[in-house]
């Protein structure tokens, strides 16, 4: 059986001002009709031949509503909710996930994703799991590289080194975002993936790994569960011991220093972790919600809120909400995140 | 006596979302504190030497008490309103303001000028009309030639003959708004000049310019007069003669054809007709309201509603209002007048 757990934790700072610190990124409806994470819960309901339980969540404290919703929403109830009352990164996650799982059915593999992210192709998503299960039962961890199909400077790599087994191989570094030569360098060598940071693991498996590299979280991690409630299938973490955890990725807290990691790639699933209005905009038609546009090019003009009029745009992204409205070239995209923090430096709380 | 009048009738379409049909651009604080309007009345009071009348007003008629309200911001009590049912242009507002001014002091002198300008100078403003008050008082249609400072091709022009006087020329044709290249030849020239729409006149000069020139507009005024309702110093234009009026200009209907017109020139007073967002900006500081700007490069961002956040935006203009936002570089900015007439092809009203 393999366990699906949702991570709702991301914020989303540079699809401002549709995502807020209160309604994230994954909440929103950004392609399409349903929200990331309705779309994630669909792809997780997908798989003809594997044996998958419905999926878990992890999410902040307050959200527990919107993700009870939305699974109601799509017909699923949760196999279980893991509430975090202050937000610790992928490793603390993946430890409190792994113990909860271990827990329940020792012989299980975790299967450990983000909420938001965009896939195309949701069969060719449970085709590179398959690829992955025997490596996962067989004491790897594992991840999944997605074939780069641009010198992308926004994800970190992963390199591969020698083949494992078909569409397997080992893993040679995880590669922190490069510049762009680098990533140019990266992509012509055929060795690099981007890492999609999704991870399909035995309980048992993650567990020796955090015990060997990362023990400060996983006691940490042990010790909130004993703290937290239990109840209604959500745990509810303890705040006071949680607090304490480090705030690591799984990637640097355990992938990069455990021994037997695996690889799956090239993936070709037509993923994108769609982290920014220009993302966004490639897999968007040109216009959302009240728009009139006159002689615009390449744009994308998105509201939730007032009217847009745009003329003669190019290569622009103007996004309307009731309160907020942000108007950046495409190539500028990545600096949303600038305007999210200016505004907390100016204490505009009411838009963050 | 100077009577000036001042006429309200601008739409500002190209100044949409801010100008609206209910409120349009005179009605709006576009440059510092006070409407245009407001901007206008106090001009009218700035003359040391002159002896000047209050200003009249010739408005919608769904527009009394905004001006009433705006002249009593202003403390100042309005000579006459006259509330047009309908527009008809400036050649049947000449004619009914000069019949009614003539019936009060027919030696009085019309200074007859638009609401919705920009001078940067009034005192140049009155020693340029002190300079045409002998040619008006000899009979003359006198007009107002602004110094070219660039090949504007959104102004009409006017092209001097022979001089009269000091500053002042006979006027040997009104011409329409040239293309780029026609503009250009008209500012190298220095036989041009802007047409500001500002006129001084005697009440007997006018009345036989529009009795030998259009005689149908005169007539149809007086008649007009006659069915109308005068009250509290208000003329309440009768609806039904008044909308008989061609809907002419004073420049086609009179001034092009009669024989004793002068204009006073080069008047270098800082005017704008503040056309457009593009006007606009040129007299206005990079932002105006909620307002976040970062590596913006001569823009323009102005919001009276929600929060504008703009990133690396060059030559850019963004309106925002709480129903409607604008974007449009500022070289296109006289095509926001397509976007005003598409929401009235899709019948969006409300938001015109």
């Amino acid at each position: 059986m393999i366990y699906p757990v949702i991570m709702c934790g991301g914020a989303g700072k540079r699809l401002w001002p549709v995502s807020r610190k209160n309604t994230p990124k994954q909440y929103h409806a950004l392609i399409g009709e349903r929200t990331m994470l309705q779309d994630t819960i669909a792809r997780m309901g997908h798989s003809q031949d594997l044996k998958i339980a419905p999926p878990s969540f992890v999410c902040a404290g307050a959200d527990e509503h919107s993700v009870r919703a939305q699974c109601k929403d799509m017909g699923i109830a949760p196999h279980h909710i893991i509430l975090e009352p202050v937000g610790r990164n992928t490793a603390p996650v993946a430890a409190i996930v792994t113990e909860i799982i271990h827990g329940q059915d020792p012989d299980g593999l975790v299967l450990l994703l983000p909420a938001d992210h965009y896939i195309a192709d949701p069969d060719a998503f449970w085709r590179c799991v398959e690829h992955g299960i025997d490596m996962a039962s067989q004491n790897h961890l594992v991840t999944f590289g997605i074939h780069p199909t641009r010198p992308e400077t926004g994800y970190g790599y992963i390199r591969k080194k020698a083949a494992l087994a078909d569409m397997v191989f080992g893993v040679d570094a995880f590669v922190e975002k490069p510049d762009g030569a680098t990533a140019q360098r990266y992509v012509d060598s055929g060795d690099y993936f981007w890492n999609a940071g999704i991870f399909l693991f035995a309980p048992q498996t993650m567990l020796a790994a955090l015990k060997a590299h990362a023990p400060d979280i996983l006691a940490l991690c042990q010790e909130t569960l004993e703290a937290s409630a239990h109840k209604n299938g959500c745990t509810y973490l303890d705040k006071q011991v949680f607090a304490k955890c480090p705030a690591q990725s799984l990637d640097y807290a355990v992938m990069e220093k455990a021994q037997k990691v695996a690889v799956v790639a090239p993936v070709d699933m037509g993923w994108d972790d769609l982290g920014s209005w220009a993302a966004i905009s490639d897999v968007s038609p040109a216009s959302h919600g009240d728009v009139l546009a006159i002689d615009c090019d390449s744009s994308y003009l998105r509201s939730d809120g007032p009217l847009i009029a745009g003329i003669g745009l190019e290569n622009m992204i103007v996004i309307a909400t009731n309160d907020a409205v942000l108007i950046v070239p495409k190539d500028k995209a990545q600096d949303v995140k600038k305007i999210v923090n200016l505004l907390k430096d100016k204490g505009r709380d009411e838009l963050l």
